[in-house]
């Protein structure tokens, strides 16, 4: 029987372990997607308590509160740190298989120096040294990012963002990390929702134009990613619960815009084509500027009305969609790539079912622009766990191209959220491991380098930092 | 080696041998959906022999006879009890991996004490020994539920059904187990169906009311959950192809069911709407009773409509859909939370590909008023074997909080089926007891008693039995 | 740890060993579908070297060549047959889990004495060593066939082609191997395709008919039918997106065919009208020859319309639909069933979300005419790899009867793919091994008979060969 998440976790075999120890886990992190605050960065305050640190913004914990019974009282609510802390050492037993149970213990052993499994029983030891160790230093934003051996950090940013905290990191020299801004346009695409007009806004504050065209939007947003690559911008990333294509001639577009303008109800049809043509732009765009365009696909978010009205959205109430997302997808990426703007091209699915067809549209738009320039991003959300890992690293193993695949990303909120690479690379030279010591591929010099390139360099490589 | 279906058959390790063994093994069985005729338990009689037990409603061994090439006549036919037995036999050896295999060695071996694999060359000794086994007596309906260890049985009843055998059962104190009334009021919601009017007929000779108008069909079903919950009914079920999404005004509901009654063709919507709002009531009735909603998405039934006119439903011609069911599922969901009517729900998926789909939807509408409110069913029907019980644990595990999981059912029609419950401890132990010895998850004093959770506790608790 | 590709490749344990050195290994090779040229059998010519049998059609080597972003010069481009060897060794250590990994390994080892894995480094001490064996001679396709132990092989056969390589092989008494057509007529529903009005003109000229109705387009066809079954044909084969079921009457199909010939575009609706109805007079003809009627259900071609422009179709620019299937897929056998008309029939998917739909489909339609007369086809194109074969085979073994398969088939357009059966029979007996050592299944002499009976036999009766 292996020891509880000791040294040789998730590493089963010799060769598992020699590959993990010897050569993924000393390499840097390229943390190329994340949703961690650059204002928070910037100000790298010291945190309260590990409440503070774990609690306050993780939606992932709160979701497994709540399917324990617990009430929201002890979750978003008023109940004091010490009680929610209380709270989610009581619910921690219940999450056998779930990853937040590795994560928790991941980031207590790694941050905190404390190997005891958490539950009810040890919460109040664990949450004196915890908080203790807060208090002696170490835990401000820069120095969990230093301590985790980050070289890079790419953000996720509104079009009409200011970037400033970008600027004010950029010029504080000590702090070696590079924080690069990533332009994430949701808002310019998501026409139907409540938040477009105000982004509108928005966009006008920020240009000091006045946008009453689809024609003058496009321009204006082909001067905020002009800016973004000034500030170093290497990716942009979409949230798509599908990924629309219907295309539409200019005119159409702009009865569309102005149909918006003028907070008339646009039809399916309507917003599939603004929403088709404007990501056209932005592809062609990012091709340009040979960004990598993230693209992620599935998540049916704010599905309790009730609670988005109480707390809002990205409190834990999102779950996955099962479009058929295949035909489209593919129309979309040929009318890219047969006009020549098919920029580098990361695909995620949130829904397991279209593991295979991401899988495989890899493979029709390929070239050798860049080692697999179309990507199938790694597990992610709710597939961000062993099994979802390793499912999705077997689907691009037997459909495509593992050793060029640019591996990790933590996605996360949170400050503590590193070890969920070290995480990953366990799962991946697991996964390697087992096929050597099966006979099934061969222990060479060149695996080690292939196990490196995956952990750091083939992200590094492909994005250009 | 190990030994063919030995104690520690689906064991791989002492964790799980001991979880098994000294806890999961020794709590009841509380069997919350099935298909067991109250009838039969009423009446309580001596079986024929082994093919009345095995061979006569088991359409899954009927499904595997005819995928053998035999021939009807020894499957639904008028060949003898022994001719069939014997054709059961010779399809056995064939049946590699399916769970019928297990099933059958499981039951040979807890109610016959027969430890050999059935094929064509064993059949006749199997035969003699089960059939005087059988005579020997303790194989009545009865007999067999007490020797299973079962304290409450749930059914499965029409709501127009009279429930006369669960008050003669419950009048009779010599039975031990509760045999408890669930209410499935499919045919309610199956307006297109040629079983409608008769079983509107059926609601108004039951309740006495000539049911004219859908408000009175409302209010007449609304005496009868009124008359379910007299009678110690905790759970409802519902199976749908899909979980429609369409609202509707009573007045639309009005005449649709004017339509309905005379015989015109409903469209689609029409139905959806229907059964939209029919469910919507139902549902806020359960709400108010405190009973669990189970909700089994995804068979389509009878599709080969020669064998439906000879032989009739639910005979083996049953497969899975796959349309898509994320978005409807979620807004009908959220349309009940949103006017605090969502009850404790079940849901169920025959189809694989949706197990991340619902996996993920519980967490949009957990609450304190149940540990994990919404469930994931167990892996059901076609999914009732080793890897669909696993990938439902493991995705529960994943995406949820396996501790709190309400556990298995048998959704059998027959007396011999409760041997599936050990199965499911079986595979429950041997993934945990992986977890454990692989390091992923510590054995602690708290693992045991949400091992016995999962395997009684949970359900007792949730429905409150 | 296990030696890379050793002689017990895939084989983890004493059982799994016995099934396939002993049985499974020793069994022929029936190739019931594959791209062979029945040209270049009857030819026979030498090859020129290892890229021309390796490189210069396999799309399979071409897309992951271009995944690791190699250019097209050295995949379909003018460099030469060593540049373009030497391009396929980089890039395969970098297809970790890929099936084109073990192929590779396979063909190497067993037709060319070659147990070194291929990487840049040992690239050219192998190009000059097999080079070499194909000069030496043995390397021509009879003798890579006889080699092989085929003894039948049934290519892929457009309903107006002429057979008459078929016809000169047949003659040949020297070669063993029996070389079948099998019908696949595409082409013939293709009404959509810019190859439609081509086909039916190849059509007219083969039979000296002029096809300017529905009508007679059907009663020629029926000719053909004829023709291939004079010719030996036992099986047909259909690749839809999806299976269409739109009933039309005789007048809906002459609009629509006369439509076709009046280069009219045809709307979607009369696409699958058409389809559905001329589907299903093949297929009833099948069943009057008793014909296997292959299916396979998923493949979205040609989605990179810039390189289908320059290099044409089947150059590795396909990948995976995600449709859903079932419900049209179900009525459209029930048609055939009720009228006493469904053939013999093998269901393939290319989506694995569909094995599940599949599996279950099978057992609706069986009969006692065949064991297993509907059949889940083995993991095919993308699922023909480790996981993909594992998965279909317990899917059928969960949801059928694993014992009645008929087993595998190459699918491909090379000689040297024959190894692809004793992968598929490694893969079959380490799982039916694992069983069997897990205490899941007793190891008996019908063991024995089923694993060469998965292997060889059951496709043999399945076919009448």
């Amino acid at each position: 029987m292996k020891t509880f998440m000791d040294k040789d976790f998730l590493l089963y075999n010799d060769t598992a372990k020699k590959l993990f120890h010897d050569h993924a886990s000393k390499m840097p992190i390229f943390d190329w997607h994340c949703h961690l605050s650059p204002k928070e960065i910037y100000e790298n305050k010291q945190p309260a308590d590990i409440t503070e640190l774990w609690l306050s913004g993780d939606h992932y914990k709160w979701r497994a509160m709540r399917s324990c019974g617990i009430d929201e009282k002890y979750i978003t609510g008023d109940a004091s740190s010490y009680e929610k802390f209380k709270a989610w050492a009581k619910a921690m037993p219940y999450c056998i298989g779930n990853p937040l149970y590795h994560w928790t213990h991941l980031e207590l052993q790694r941050y905190f120096d404390i190997y005891e499994p958490l539950s009810e029983k040890t919460a109040d030891a664990i949450w004196e040294k915890a908080n203790k160790k807060i208090a002696d230093g170490g835990f401000t934003p820069r120095q969990l990012i230093e301590k985790s051996n980050v070289t890079c950090v790419c953000t996720t940013d509104d079009a009409a963002d200011s970037l400033e905290y970008h600027k004010l990191i950029a010029e504080d020299k000590s702090f070696k990390c590079k924080v690069l801004p990533a332009f994430r346009p949701d808002k310019a695409l998501g026409i139907e929702l409540w938040t477009y007009l105000p982004w509108v806004a928005d966009l006008e504050k920020i240009s000091g134009e006045k946008i009453d065209s689809y024609k003058k939007l496009v321009a204006v947003l082909k001067t905020r990613i002009d800016f973004f690559e000034e500030m170093g911008c290497k990716a942009s990333d979409h949230g798509f619960l599908y990924v629309p294509y219907n295309r539409a001639t200019e005119d159409e577009l702009e009865a569309i815009f102005q149909k918006a303008l003028n907070k008339e109800t646009l039809t399916v049809e309507e917003q599939d084509k603004y929403k088709t043509e404007l990501f056209r732009f932005f592809a062609k765009e990012y091709a340009t500027k040979g960004w990598g365009c993230e693209i992620h696909i599935g998540p049916m978010r704010n599905n309790n009305t009730a609670m988005f009205n109480k707390i809002g959205p990205d409190t834990g109430f999102d779950s996955i969609c099962d479009r058929n997302i295949a035909e489209d997808l593919s129309r979309m990426l040929d009318s890219l790539e047969v006009e020549g703007n098919l920029p580098k091209t990361i695909l995620f699915c949130l829904n397991p079912k279209d593991n295979y067809v991401l899988g495989t549209m890899l493979g029709n738009f390929q070239s050798s622009e860049a080692p697999s320039k179309i990507q199938f991003g790694s597990g992610w959300w709710f597939n961000d766990n062993i099994d979802g890992m390793r499912e999705q690293m077997k689907t691009l193993g037997n459909l495509g191209v593992l050793g060029k695949f640019v591996g990790m990303v933590t996605d996360s909120r949170s400050f503590l959220s590193y070890p969920r690479h070290e995480y990953f690379r366990r799962i991946l030279c697991g996964l390697v491991g087992d096929m050597v010591e099966n006979g099934l591929y061969p222990y060479t010099d060149e695996l080690e380098d292939i196990i490196k390139d995956i952990s750091y360099n083939n992200a590094k490589n492909y994005f250009g930092i």
